[in-house]
């Protein structure tokens, strides 16, 4: 069998050796896939917030050193054994969030929370090993969230695997492809999956990064009527416009003395039909929780609060109609929902260009970084093929 | 027009004076209704816990002196002007959420939250009067959630009365009646309505009062297939099981070291589908959210937590796919879902018998108080009648 010939392969990987140092490119030796295992040459990828948190981040489950990176697109180079669903030259999104398919939350319509592929900081969900060495020590690399994107090679268990299948329309530009693997999806699927955006409604976004102007995207795709953005910002202004926020409320500016909160309720006559955090704050978890409507106001946790603080909210607050939720991937299922955002871009339903502020080479990588830290992009994509040099351009300042 | 002929009334009430004292038969004087009011000749009336708390009270929003009381059924003894809802003569339940019928809350099917008729405490929603004072010295009297059921005669808006029509069903009994207007929709209304809890689900109620076995009712009529019952109280199992309560975790025998959520964890392979606070704790509120399945657990909060400290739930927990919501009086619109649960009685798909374990004469008020605060009772019936003594039987013990 052909997938049983596959070797070694040597190739470039940005490796993270220590927290909030930049980045390293190595040779790394990358093993052959095992069994329900593809080796995936990436295209390119995206850099996400939480790859940032997670390179900052001193302590478990951040592991050094790691190849980070989970936004990714790619072809399939060879494929372990019992691997039936894709097949050497797919082309395929590689996503954090796996689905067996199988187990109870693969089968049912309410669960994105795979039962059976457990998270493993660090390693392989199924063997909890990495396939990842430095090429002149053979010290192992740890993976990163199961996919581990910034290497020119990776491996990834099937499960994470997405292949994009968009029957006669035209095929999905790769760098399109690639948004759709965690932070777009996110808010998009948010607004669809997990709050159900109603048309007509009205709906607060807090933090206007890639996620929460997918929120706005996939609340403009639901028919919403009125889409308030919150953001320190100003400057995102004329993108959040173009992404669907109609109003935009700037916390440094409501007058002083009125909290956010309080500014929505007041726009909205009585609270925002639905609310999304977006940041990981829990004060600002909070806010939003405050700034959704009374007999239904839905608020939906996105953002990950790296100290892992608890969201507080009052009994008397949620007992009169409201509530709190929370969703990894915006509740989207992987293998079902990223090919119906790929349909939905090309119909034009959804918008994903805009997204794209920034391009480098992979031997740019930590330009990335440093654009993403200082607030001044959504996405970088990050070409791994040398003659993307060609496309190191800063696409929208 | 006959109801501008009303009279004051002077009749018995018993009088809240002072935090936590036996309340004091009194002779009061009850006002004849106004716009939009009905006064009520209340049959019976009984005891949730919301009264014991307030009684309890020594602060705003708890007034003094107040007739408490909340749960009862009676028949329209005169209307005020612009009432055509209810005639004199009509058995109407009062309850203490309103129905206006009108705002964007009662005309969507997603709240129960009016937003016309606002809560103030001790005084009528419309005007903030009372209709009571003192017989002897014409002192007012505060009204308590709008109901003050424990007179013999009381006012209440008209969008705070539910009129009983159960067709050419046998009309329900007075004590069934006046179950229906707090605790038990509360229970059964957050398993029907808040939660829709699916058939074949499992759910743990925590805290099998009133409210909590309500739940389980709830449950039992939504088809659940497994109903987990929570209480520090082990003579609760028997009627817990009569009422539908499948398995009893007692939080002081989990064998020491395991916390209720690791327990119902366990016991269920991964958590509850639906979970119910039912007391008003919040480090209990907690704990049912930890009892809730990733992927689509839900937490449905109905305790009143007296102190109102915010419930407090993991970011990274919620993000699973969990959620916590709340409901005033279980979601449920008093004048559309009442009768609909008077139906479901007579047609035997709901159980109300078992709820009223003991009965006693308005005289003997004081005595339902010591029962429902040793936790020997779960709703004691106060018959206004004289004749009632004659009911004054503990049902059950």
């Amino acid at each position: 069998m052909e997938q049983s010939v596959a070797k070694p392969i040597r190739c470039r990987a940005a490796v993270s050796k220590a927290p909030g140092q930049p980045l390293e490119m190595e040779e790394v030796e990358v093993a052959p896939p095992r069994a329900h295992e593809v080796r995936v040459r990436i295209i390119c990828a995206s850099l996400c917030h939480t790859d940032v948190t997670f390179w900052r981040m001193k302590d478990f489950p951040a592991m050094y050193p790691s190849i980070l990176g989970h936004e990714a697109v790619g072809v399939v180079e060879s494929v372990g054994e019992h691997v039936q669903e894709v097949a050497v030259g797919d082309t395929v999104v590689p996503v954090f969030l796996p689905q067996c398919g199988e187990c109870d939350d693969c089968r049912s319509a309410r669960s994105n929370i795979c039962s059976v592929l457990t998270y493993r900081p660090g390693l392989m969900p199924r063997d909890g090993t990495t396939r990842f060495s430095f090429a002149d020590t053979g010290e192992p690399v740890h993976t990163f969230l199961c996919v581990s994107s910034f290497a020119e090679y990776t491996v990834v268990d099937v499960g994470h695997v997405v292949k994009l299948a968009v029957g006669s329309a035209p095929a999905l530009a790769p760098e399109k492809a690639c948004l759709l693997s965690c932070g777009v999806a996110t808010g998009v699927g948010a607004a669809w999956k997990v709050a159900a955006v109603e048309a007509g409604s009205t709906v607060a976004v807090f933090g206007l990064g890639t996620v929460g102007l997918a929120v706005a995207q996939g609340a403009k795709m639901r028919g919403a009527k009125r889409i308030i953005g919150v953001d320190l910002n100003p400057d995102k202004l004329d993108i959040a416009k173009r992404l669907g926020i109609t109003d935009f409320v700037n916390p440094n500016e409501t007058g002083g003395k009125k909290t956010v909160s309080e500014v929505i309720t007041e726009m909205t006559g009585g609270g925002a039909d639905y609310c999304f955090e977006c940041v990981g704050s829990t004060s600002l978890m909070a806010e939003a929780f405050k700034s959704s409507r009374k007999g239904w106001g839905k608020t939906v946790i996105l953002g990950t609060d790296a100290g892992a603080a608890p969201v507080s909210i009052s009994s008397s607050d949620i007992k009169r109609g409201r509530s709190v939720t929370g969703a990894l991937l915006g509740g989207i299922k992987p293998k079902d929902d990223i090919p119906v955002l790929a349909h939905k871009y090309l119909d034009k339903e959804l918008e994903l260009d805009e997204f794209i502020t920034h391009q480098v080479g992979f031997h740019d990588i930590n330009r990335a970084f440093d654009l993403l830290q200082q607030g001044r992009c959504l996405r970088c994509i990050i070409w791994m093929d040398n003659n993307g040099g060609a496309k190191d351009t800063v696409a929208r300042a």
